[in-house]
């Protein structure tokens, strides 16, 4: 060991978004290598609106890994964590800071431990992929620590080995996460297929019907359809890979009709995959079966004036069902200041309402009246960054404890 | 014209049972001569419970084909009822009555008009195929009026060109629908898989959750889903056989399990590809959605005693989800008295079940009250019958209105 000094805390702090995916991932062929049966696209989304930070700190005083999630220290000793930890210090390198007598040498990753502490700044398991987020955001973060040289393709096979579903968090804007074929997952990584400025004027409004979390977890869930549904399997093969195409097109051009159309039905086939399963899988609940509905009116409504319409905020909104909550995805034509006027005066009338217990105070909360428990409005948004700002830590510089 | 008197009016009526599909048919590949894309496989309900009673009378006097469902009298002009008659007619022979003075020639019938009386002893199109009976009985009882000789499976070709389904209505007991391959439809015909006798321990309770009339038509909701559905052409292509002879096998064996098993895994499939349609159609409503839920529990419970267990009327019950309304199916053991006290008295009996061990406090105990209109206990019943008691007759022997 090259230190004199042994009170010194290494620490990073970065931030990563989640994503909503717009072609679904449901099933795995590897359960412990994550590895998915289709590819999926999602939309990165603004993590100035939803995002995971996470500080990750090392210091020779630390005398076993430790993470707390939302303030709360949780079990590392889960595979999902352990795997991430393995692979990113399989391939951390030397770290020096000489002003502050930091010298970590390659092989002493392997015996120093960390402290991680994570903070998702919405609610957890209710449909919005906390996961995602929180393990691209721990993957992120420690390869910065420990000077780990992959490129963000290489750390999205790492971060899906936490959550799927994390791979693709690791870029901003439309991101694919292809399946790949080896055994070993190498190839199964995330790609991004624009970046967040590319589709500028998209917007997307979450609608969280329930901050409850959800029956069935998505990996009891997949399993399940991947050995009881009778549908599953050609969706996998046959209608994915079209859509697949169909949505990187749609992308490209930015072709709301046609992104808004597979973003539904696929949605919608993913739900219908659920039904198909032995014993069924409800992932929607009263509030977005009704909200679904909505998607049929407006099909209907689309379809009386010809081709699809560009939706307008307002008075007409597309809806797109995720996992738990149901997602508005409203496209502004002209004049994007409709989208503040719509999206907060409409809901000023349930703005009273106490937000979730697990909501602190930094997103925006209009709701409305029922089930809804709020919205948010948020677009396409940048991968992950690391923080500059040390007083945005969520360890203490001085214990490595959260703050 | 051979008779003298133009003043006799020629009645016949009969009473055809509706049925229940365990394997679905969902998807015509001929709109117009109704032809499915899949076979299908019902259980016919005994008449004694639900039925349709039908009665047609003919006479010189009639001045035009004239039809009163329910009381209420409707037109004939539509091309399914069109279709009917016109099989019916040209397959019509020589009538004789030398009591009364009547003789029908053979080629008469094209020019004699038909006064044709139905009532439903159930809420129509309140997803129990009531158009199944209907038409069956409509086709059956002029048949039998016009001296037809054709055979069952003949007629059931006619019939389905009323309603798909009604070709399912001209037997008793465990009928299949094989969906044929002559573009003319001449193989499109139902078949008898076993008599009712066959499996008389079995129970069938029909819990009508709702009679408002559904909102999507199964003709529209089909025609959408063949258009629409990524999923329908597998479904009906690699799906249905192989559950076809599983179901064929069930019912030959008398084997609960896998009747069940099949017969929810078909209607959670049907819904499926239902929510797959686009926009999608939603069968499923608020409560029997709920209930659906219960199928999952009880699914889930039969696993945790291993193979499924049968299900016993009372304390447990075995759901199946139809077109618009639930159908639990209960097996009896031991003794079948059980049934006629839960018949009625279930209503009550069910609301006080205790939940499976696992759901205990995760579900709201309203499960039933309230959305629950009434239950229908029954059993596999006979095919159509004519009913020699004239009484019994819709249309009034004198003039041939309705009583």
């Amino acid at each position: 060991m090259a230190n004199k000094s042994q009170n010194w805390i290494l620490m990073a702090t970065a931030q990563t978004p989640t994503n909503i995916a717009v072609i679904k991932y449901w099933g795995k062929r590897d359960e412990t290598l994550i590895l998915p049966i289709n590819d999926s696209i999602s939309v990165t989304l603004d993590p100035d609106h939803l995002c995971t930070t996470t500080t990750v700190a090392v210091s020779r005083s630390f005398e076993k890994d430790r993470m707390w999630l939302n303030g709360k220290e949780i079990s590392l000793s889960g595979g999902r964590y352990q795997s991430c930890l393995r692979e990113i210090r399989s391939r951390a390198n030397d770290v020096e800071d000489e002003e502050r007598g930091i010298h970590i040498l390659k092989q002493d990753w392997e015996k120093l431990h960390v402290h991680i502490a994570s903070y998702n700044n919405f609610p957890t398991a209710a449909g919005l992929a906390s996961s995602a987020a929180g393990f691209a955001c721990l993957v992120f973060a420690l390869a910065k620590l420990m000077n780990v040289k992959e490129d963000q393709g290489k750390l999205s096979a790492i971060a899906r080995q936490g959550s799927g579903s994390a791979c693709r968090s690791l870029y901003g804007g439309f991101v694919k996460w292809v399946m790949g074929n080896d055994v070993n997952g190498s190839d199964s990584v995330a790609v991004q297929l624009a970046n967040d400025t590319h589709w500028d004027d998209l917007v997307i409004i979450v609608a969280v019907v329930s901050s409850r979390q959800k029956e069935t977890s998505s990996t009891t869930g997949m399993r399940e359809s991947v050995e009881t549904s009778a549908l599953l399997y050609h969706r996998s093969k046959e209608v994915v890979p079209k859509r697949i195409l169909q949505m990187e097109e749609a992308i490209q051009n930015r072709d709301f009709p046609s992104f808004a159309q597979l973003a539904c039905a696929d949605s919608n086939q993913f739900h219908a995959v659920c039904l198909d399963t032995c014993p069924p899988i409800f992932y929607m609940n009263d509030t977005s079966h009704r909200q679904v509905l909505i998607i049929s009116y407006i099909e209907k409504w689309n379809r009386s004036e010809g081709t699809p319409q560009f939706i307008r905020v307002g008075k007409e909104s597309m809806l797109n069902v995720g996992t738990k909550v149901s997602y508005w995805m409203f496209y502004v034509l002209g004049d994007k200041s409709i989208l503040q006027d719509a999206g907060i005066e409409a809901m000023k009338d349930v703005e009273a309402l106490p937000p979730p217990p697990e909501i602190k105070g930094n997103i925006p909360s209009q709701k409305y009246k029922g089930d809804v428990s709020y919205f948010i409005c948020t677009r396409p948004g940048r991968g992950p960054v690391l923080l500059a700002d040390e007083s945005l830590a969520l360890l203490h510089p001085k214990t490595g404890m959260p703050k």
